[in-house]
């Protein structure tokens, strides 16, 4: 029996897990979707995806998503139920803060309409960038932003200014009430009480690769 | 004796969580650096960076990096070891694909340059961009690669161009000899026996944050 002692660990690392592959559900069954494939096996999606089937069904199974027997997973059910559960329905708002050359490139993207999230604002300190068009948005004062805040519902908040800045305007997107940062500086924002914190560090992923090289160089040379 | 059965996984496990930590490291590191601390306890590093003084001392004992009992880690040689782990003094090259928004925002930034990394050329295969000067370089015609890479040395390819030129863009660079692919479209590209493969999903980041928010407010309502 001893061995079947709950590791006190283990709720929260599958948890965190099935966090990190839900968003990849969810791009593999839009996939599916836009392909026109409304039904699919555990088996079959676990081969797309590189997982096993067990693992699908665990996954799934752990928000009430189950498939059925000799049937499989109704694609467009399943693509709702994960959309639902990432809360991609829950028409949520973005501003963007610093629109230098990555936040002018995210709010020129789609990755706020693709996932459901509006984008409301675009802020800057620079007068030569206040007032400017870009995506349709005319460039707010980041100096009114509490302004703003007072006016509109805000969800998400977008650091894409310099990371001197970075916990500063953090701490005023709290008092703001902000509900999330998806930070892109360098400076790695501490989560907060009520305020959701993504860090995203956009080099690391390039020096896991150059390290990746590296490695493999070295088997090599075995 | 049985318990002691080492887990086949786990050593692969270990040097996962470890790669995923370095680039963390080498931030941090030069963070101390830039700030004039050229000594630290694994205590402090630990309370710095949300680890434990276990996990650090593991992590670095890993990878060669031994502390002194009672003077801690010498910071400076510390970076040193992880840069040269992580490859920074390798003088990598790099090349963009496709220099839309995103492309053209990390083209002008510093990534790379702070990571050691020689950006060398852009490649696009719109007239209106190919002769574009961009970030002090000339946007060339996306067709003419391969001629590109028999002259060049590259090592990495980043891809800033449309989910649907990825997997065929991906064949044509492991053709032309590319070591390691930094991919920024929406599709999976599979890894490659000689070829390093980073798929970067922006998107699933800012979902993650998404379902946060909801589990907060899950939360609260409970």
């Amino acid at each position: 029996m001893i061995n079947q002692t709950p590791n006190p660990n283990e709720k929260n690392a599958i948890s965190k897990q099935v966090k990190t592959r839900l968003p990849r559900y969810y791009r593999y069954l839009k996939e599916l979707l836009d392909a026109g494939i409304y039904r699919i096996s555990s088996g079959k999606l676990a081969r797309m995806m590189a997982l096993t089937a067990s693992q699908i069904r665990q996954d799934l199974n752990y928000f009430g998503c189950f498939g059925q027997q000799g049937y499989g997973y109704n694609v467009k059910y399943l693509f709702a139920q994960i959309s639902e559960i990432l809360g991609v329905n829950d028409k949520l708002t973005a501003v963007i803060i610093g629109v230098g050359n990555l936040g002018r490139a995210m709010a020129q993207s789609n990755i706020f309409l693709s996932r459901g999230i509006n984008l409301v604002a675009l802020f800057d300190k620079s007068p030569d960038m206040i007032g400017k068009e870009i995506a349709g948005m005319t460039v707010l004062n980041a100096d009114t932003l509490e302004d703003f805040f007072r006016e509109h519902h805000v969800d998400v908040a977008v650091l894409t200014l310099t990371s001197r800045e970075a916990l500063s305007m953090a701490k005023r997107l709290e008092c703001a009430g902000v509900r999330g940062i998806w930070n892109f500086t360098n400076v790695e924002i501490p989560s907060m009480t009520n305020v959701s914190v993504m860090n995203v560090y956009m080099g690391d992923s390039l020096m896991q690769l150059c390290f990746d090289i590296r490695q493999r160089e070295l088997g090599e040379d075995d």
